[in-house]
């Protein structure tokens, strides 16, 4: 990592609506992660955005004191040119497509949502071309660099570059994060007192094991969480997992797992939505037009209150302090998308795995998993195959493998799957070269 | 095996309507299987089917002109003691625990079948607790009599006698041989012109291959199959599968298949007969009491036509085949559930399959299997676990591995497992001997 | 495969002295195995052996009143296209490479011999590059036609055939079958009577089982052979495997197992024989010598009772079995080299194994494998890792990997490893294009 | 733990001449660790070292000025109780019982070494009856205490304490430390700016990569290492690898891999040494006898530079530092000996292994190790079966195991098998309980 000319760090989908969160996680840690210079690329499309945000940015830095120079661009090449770090938080189709995901399953009476089931499915159809593009970038103009992955479905795109490229990635969510917070208020304790042994793929992850002191609490955790007032994350209506269901999974579930364990509750909670409020995805529309107003107000010059409504808590947080790790070769431990190659050996090796990590310089090695409980197992196990499915359709256009990936996954009922994924095609068509070629 | 003393045979569950079936298979093959001793065993409840359909078989035997001896007795030690084949048909709770099976998920819009999902853990919950005790008596009075296995479900009922006890067991379904015989037509051919590569578990099972002189048939299969008129087994209503859902298979799915693929097309058939005809259950008591009628019949020295409308064609064949294999040591393929052992790397070592096997009087071999396509592996992994939980609840009356079975099993909703596994085990209670020592 | 025109056959090296052994194989079995055409191909310093041998082969299917075409050949192509099999019993460099492989290795005080060991490899060394290229004549010019190799080491050049190209392929040696045929002897039944459960690697392979009757009678195998006089194959001392190692095995080792279990007294006899009568390449060079004076004889029609003495008993039954249970589909237990597949489970899917397997036309599939007890899966472990090391040295040049192969094969002292390469590479160089471009 | 009442330690073996090192280490480290009461446990025939060696270490904390209380006991379970930690340094039958593990296989012209091959078989034999006592004694008086083994062959005893007991247990050794050390010096660097990456079996370790700055300089490293002058730990003669070896394993070798890289140079060493100073354990004997009379010397107040040259350097960092990350929750990166589960994909679940592990309170997780590759995996494999089969052998006094264990070992030429056996059983055998009962 040529360090002499200083940290630079390309952030594709730079108009997003979070990057004020991330110029704040790069401020504050401006002593120990001193970037210098941070190209903020979109698309045309989203360029109004990238401006707005851009101008908040340089506000914002200037406002801190700290010495990093905020790049706009709409040339994906020239940002990512001897970068040390990319970062993607990207949205292929922009927010239309979010609400089409949610809203074609919907039709089907099926789990709408932009990560889980048929929806996350299509997002990853969608994504996994552009994806490549950028590590086929990467590759031949910052063949170092570290790709650090947040566009949804995580889990999946990163598998997708671990499987089709050479370049260095890791996946990142902000749901373990979030689920080792809520574990330390639950302990009454700091979440940096805790060790999380987190397993899993990404959003269906669980927390095998929290430890405070030496000692694993996770059955208190389970107990009072049991009992009580958990909050999940904001993007996820907030059900109650029952006593009977948290005590027989023996660990602690993710925020998304309410789709699997709670699948009606949550389906119906998205029906009642579109009919009124709008899905998720309309909601948020509606809060991103009012914080780019927000944004635009030139007397703005830190990450504004409003945002955290947004969902996403402790993104930049987990982000800035991944790359800190790298960075500084702290030798810490983080929790990633990371491939597999056995640490947890009920899964092929070439899946990239959701786990708490040791992360260096040379990367994230995961901790070794002792081998999974039958509830757990069985469950990774089928939704490992969907991901996979789901990359092989992404990557190949392959339509077969497109309808068995939605035929198997648990959310999805079988009989709906041909119209669905007609629906799915012919909706995103615009997002989808390889099904043009292919079919 | 003393074989000096004559093949003595005993049929647990030796009042079933099934019977004459296997008594006709016992005849047709005496030349090279001649069974001296067979005992039909059966319960107090039972005893005036027993006693039925036992005059039927001493008919049936006479009329042969063969020399079996046909032994009705409540006295299951007697029957197995010497034995050198234990044969089991019962049926724990009788046709009434079966409707239970269907109607109690249907209550909460779930599929209610005998042997898939719900219904079938139900039935196992019932059934392992009598099956373990007749390996006990088998350990103690037959200790090398081999244990065939027909009761339902099959490879779950299997699986448990393979993991608690030291019993020599093979599990064993008419579903492979019906698949056989349907590709044979489909095929324009003879069945044992045909080898199949059949691999999953029991009700679970996929038809890989099709080997019709050499040559693997199956894309020719789903082709025609595809296109036209496949009949299944008689218990399952008979919906097309659809092109492209048997296209991205790529394999041939059993008829149990349907309450996977089609699931809402099966649940909407189901809750229509449930209203109307009455579950299958119902339709069959009302079958069996019928056909009882009909042994009565002094004059009825064969097998009934009618009895071919209970379903289960082919059981005789295919277990009458699988003991004369043993006993005559013959080295053919037959469709059994035996124990993993590595035959299919992506599952347990000691979970029961259902596999094209090897089978000799050493017992049944599973012919090396080739890793598995991801839309078949995920779903048999997932429902693999599903039977792990039930086999540690049925034997350690295991609340938590019955609510996490119900979880994950892909055709139960999650948010229905509390009140569904309730009335499970409060309707059943006389049954679950284990759930009551244990809640 | 085009029945219509005749089964033709073409094997590779038929200027062999076996090869009135094959030619017996086919007239026996002409009913059921009706070969029209039998290419002999052999090179150019062959052609005299290839004419010697061929004219007896035109001679005994005269004498045996049998219509098979001798074809006599150099052009390897003509010989290939078109055929149902293509059978290998080549040796690169002729007897004279085989005994420098002897004798490079007891320079250095280590066991010297024709497939195992230092003398094994360099022979996989000098094989793969031609089997290789007899591989992409097939896949161009014979692509559904079965590659049956004898060629030693029989289970390496299988196993390269197997990683490299798509051809089908089965690797053959005569060892299982000789112990089958002891074990018959042994239990004073018929090698017909017995199957037996072979598992391991070529040249590698133990007897887990022998089932007589159903009856697995290793344990009497081994109780009689540790007490007393079981013979081993020809081209072997015949050492007794003492009580307490049969014992501690608990299974029935193969005749080359004497080179890792009774190391040094079997390098004692090889260095003097080489001393004395010479290396049992030396000894082959004489009976070939006199064999061919032999077969010259116009008056011979039939297989001489000599060619007994030069070892590979039962290769010809062993595959004109193999290749008619194919032809015929029979649907019969054969023991070959085979893709591993997840067979055994502790050693590789792409590994080759040698196996207890069912064949029929469309191949062989192995009999699954119980996992194996640590007595023989660590030797099976590391010797399989040599031959991946082999084989991947022989494919690419790999000095490394040669040096790693000799490194850790049980029989080579590794201190040895340099200077015993540098002569195996050096002496052989003219049958290694490989290393000449690498190097 | 219940720290309130101070930090316990009861050392094993406490009248080792090695003692000196763990009491400097806990005195260096007495303000992150404060140990309050350490128990140095020996049993009669070592009583006399105890009270020498105890009353220096009173001298050793007096002179430091830290309040620890050095308690000299024959009463294990004195020592045990309630113990924090119990800390394993023992050697059961003494010195002599070493030399004749060292001469005893010299006899057959095989390596005589304390750890590896035959020698270290007798140990372990020896050991395994003892740790489980001690295991026995924890589980009863001491529950919650760590078991940190550092008696050799150390992953052996570890494994057969994680085999079959339930007390926590970790296993170390000092070489991964010496190997992190050389590889500084090496790479001109410190050892804590190094990350290595240590796979494999204990004294059959790699170390994969060393990660300075997070690039890996592994391949650094060995060049320089084949270009000249690394030194080995004192135990073993210091011999060059050769460039070709070590290029060819990609990695770096642990010192105790000279006895497999280099068998026969390290043979002749032996040999030499026995008939000349006497084998390393003659050497010690007599280290020893004058390390004693140094210690005896009142004036004595720290450890006396002579024990360097006793071997066994940085024993007492690794061994504190191990127990310091523990009880502090450190969350460290340590090399240790610990159950594999996984981590190792084609090793055994239930073996340990020697890894790169994260240490906290709650233990040592290994970190995932990426799959082997062939030069080391065959290896590995053989030697864990060696491993496997030995502590089968040691549990139950398993002649069969024990005979397996030798023949499949490397180092061992199996026709000695019988004899080496014989002498070890016999000239053991007051510390072989478990053979006398058997056999
Ligand atoms: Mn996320
Ligand atoms: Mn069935
Ligand atoms: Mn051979
Ligand atoms: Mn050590």
């Amino acid at each position: 990592m040529p360090v002499e000319r200083g940290l630079k760090i390309a952030t594709i989908g730079g108009g997003s609506s979070y990057t004020p969160e991330i110029i704040e996680g790069f401020i504050k840690r401006y002593a120990e992660l001193p970037v210098k210079d941070l190209y903020l690329v979109d698309i045309e499309a989203g360029k109004w955005k990238l401006e707005i945000v851009g101008q908040l940015a340089r506000r914002m830095v200037k406002e801190a004191g700290v010495d990093i120079n905020i790049h706009l661009t709409l040339d994906r090449r020239e940002a990512i040119k001897d970068a040390d770090f990319v970062t993607t938080q990207f949205r292929v189709g922009l927010l239309e497509a979010r609400i089409r995901d949610e809203k074609i399953p919907l039709r089907y009476n099926c789990i709408g949502q932009k990560t889980t089931g048929a929806g996350g499915m299509a997002k990853a159809l969608r994504t996994i071309p552009v994806i490549l593009d950028i590590a086929k970038d990467m590759a031949e103009l910052a063949p170092d660099a570290w790709l650090i992955n947040f566009t949804n479905p995580s889990g999946i795109i990163t598998e997708a570059v671990s499987k089709y490229t050479d370049i260095k990635v890791l996946g990142l969510c902000n749901v373990p994060i979030v689920m080792e917070k809520m574990t330390a208020e639950i302990l009454e304790t700091a979440a940096d007192k805790l060790r999380m042994d987190f397993v899993g793929l990404n959003h269906l992850v669980w927390g095998r094991a929290a430890y405070l002191n030496g000692e694993n609490k996770i059955n208190e955790v389970i107990t009072k969480l049991a009992s009580g007032n958990f909050r999940g994350v904001k993007n996820i209506p907030d059900y109650e997992w029952g006593t009977d269901l948290l005590n027989s999974v023996g660990m602690l579930p993710c925020p998304y797992h309410r789709y699997y364990y709670l699948t009606d509750l949550m389906l119906k909670e998205e029906i009642k939505a579109a009919r009124n409020e709008g899905t998720r995805g309309e909601v948020v529309k509606k809060l991103e037009a009012s914080l780019f107003e927000l944004y635009k107000n030139e007397d703005l010059k830190v990450k504004p209150k409003e945002l955290e409504e947004r969902g996403g808590q402790y993104y930049s947080d987990a982000a800035c302090d991944l790359i800190s790790a790298i960075y500084n070769d702290k030798g810490t431990i983080h929790y990633v998308n990371v491939k597999n190659n056995g640490t947890v050996n009920c899964l092929p090796n070439d899946s990239v795995i959701e786990r708490t990590s040791y992360v260096g310089k040379n990367g994230a090695t995961p901790l070794n998993s002792d081998p999974l409980p039958s509830q757990i197992k069985g469950l990774l196990q089928v939704v490992n195959e969907y991901e996979t499915l789901t990359i092989e359709a992404g990557v190949h256009g392959d339509y077969n493998a497109a309808f068995q990936a939605l035929t198997i996954h648990p959310l999805v009922e079988s009989s709906i799957v041909k119209d669905l994924l007609a629906d799915i095609i012919s909706e995103n068509i615009d997002y989808l070269p390889q099904f043009k070629v292919n079919n």
